[in-house]
């Protein structure tokens, strides 16, 4: 099986969407990696999600029926400023559309930078059920020609602060990077349609959203330029190793790349719940961190 | 280079300390899971945390000084209940300590499950800076002694619901597995000392933060299920394949496993916001989603 010729295969599908995808629907904040990445012949991305804050009105009822009525009350793929947008999604056509083929109408909402809180309580107030405000780092999914080529993606991820990126192989050898961060905020806001927190909490709660926001576009930022520094030394590094011959033998040629991202990956991941400084974690039950792993 | 005469020394180096680790200090809750795993000669564990509720006191200042004075207020591994343990640790001390030897002292404290915020109150009360409560779920990690391995672990995690799972690969060939879930709570309760909520939002922050509990406890008991079914297919299935050979041919033998969890895991990883139903994901910009990569 030419695995290569499978890829360029997938990818020529692939592309075909992505190009209608990326007419204003490809997040602006990681359009370039986007672009960077499919202009890469060993890559492409599937799917890509900025990063945003989200207002989500989950149902009182538990159960499995009850949960597809989920509304989703507010999106924003920027700080909670004026120049939002607001987008509501009826759960039930999300729900009743497991293609993803969507029906959503958006409405652009200005307000003044000094009320931050107003869009939000605005659309608190529609909440009927348990009303959740979320702040999600970018998810950027990546397919790789080969392992070799998903393990220098992924040491990018690593070394630009997405430190919850992982490789999955399919069955029919798709090699897929998903590039996550472990930096979120999820915060219940409502129970029952009653609001259980003050404005000027909310206040408070979307400025911390914001500077999260605003450090998922750093990392971001960090990721493209990880991203551009790689590609350069694998173009030096392969012109006298043919990728083809690469993917039966990726424990030698791997040695290329350097390990400690990886072994700061394994470090790091337990102190997710300290993100933001550099504690180990006094939580976790470790028994053996590789320095070189 | 015998990756496989590699392997058996990092484990046994490994299983010497985990030993040591397993008195006590893994996780009641995954100590079946980790006890499995490094019974099969392809596994070790070298991390866990089944999971756990904790109250972090952050720094008012950001900077990276500053960070380091982060404190721990509350760590709970069980709902917040009676015979809960309250873990203090002097930050600076886990600061100044790069490798995981730390030193903690434990105060287990009883108190009356109908006042299950008393233990949180307490601890807010030592708050100086910006106080957060977190749920964290199930984080694991493996240590596997050839890709195929890993790939038949990953599956386990997907179906078992720990969606954020990923395989990472060493330079050195050390193939780890890190089972994640995207069940989490992050919520800020407190800014520079001054609590931010009432006794009432933490009460049901606390039912919230116990049903994820529960539900990663679920997820746990699923892991070790299917973690059993897998090891028993995988028994039979190799009985004519010798594995030695397996790590340079794994996209070939790969097709003994279904595909379905890892599609599944591309489609519901962008559902992570809504971690509770079946929702499509209304805001990500997704190109094409194959069904069976």
């Amino acid at each position: 099986m030419d695995l290569s010729a499978e890829f360029k295969r997938w990818k020529a599908q692939c592309l075909s969407k992505a190009d209608l995808s990326r007419k204003g629907s490809v997040d602006e904040d990681v359009l370039e990696i986007v672009q960077l990445l499919n202009g890469q012949e060993q890559f492409f991305t599937t799917s890509s999600c900025a990063g945003r804050i989200i207002l989500l009105d989950r149902s009182v009822n538990g159960s499995e029926v009850q949960k597809q009525n989920c509304c989703w009350l507010l999106v924003t793929h920027k700080a909670c400023v004026k120049d939002d947008v607001i987008i509501f999604v009826v759960g039930k056509i999300a729900a009743s559309n497991p293609s993803r083929k969507r029906f959503t109408f958006k409405i652009h909402v200005l307000f003044p930078k000094d009320s931050e809180s107003s869009c939000l309580i605005v659309a608190l107030q529609k909440a009927k059920g348990d009303a959740i405000l979320k702040f999600e780092p970018l998810v950027l999914h990546v397919q790789c020609r080969q392992l070799q080529d998903a393990q220098i993606l992924h040491s990018v991820a690593i070394d630009s602060g997405f430190r919850n990126s992982g490789i999955t192989v399919g069955k029919r050898g798709k090699t897929m990077l998903a590039v996550r961060s472990t930096h979120g905020l999820e915060v219940p806001l409502s129970h029952q349609g009653k609001l259980m927190v003050t404005e000027e909490y909310i206040n408070f709660l979307l400025k911390i959203a914001n500077q999260k926001m605003e450090e998922n576009k750093k990392r971001i930022e960090r990721f493209y330029h990880c991203l551009q520094h790689a590609l350069e030394k694998e173009t030096v590094s392969t012109t006298s190793q043919p990728k083809e011959k690469v993917n039966t033998s990726y424990i030698r040629k791997k040695k290329r790349k350097p390990g400690k991202a990886r072994g700061k990956r394994v470090n790091e991941e337990h102190d997710k719940e300290l993100e933001n400084n550099d504690h180990d974690d006094p939580g976790i039950s470790d028994t053996i961190f590789p320095e070189d792993y």
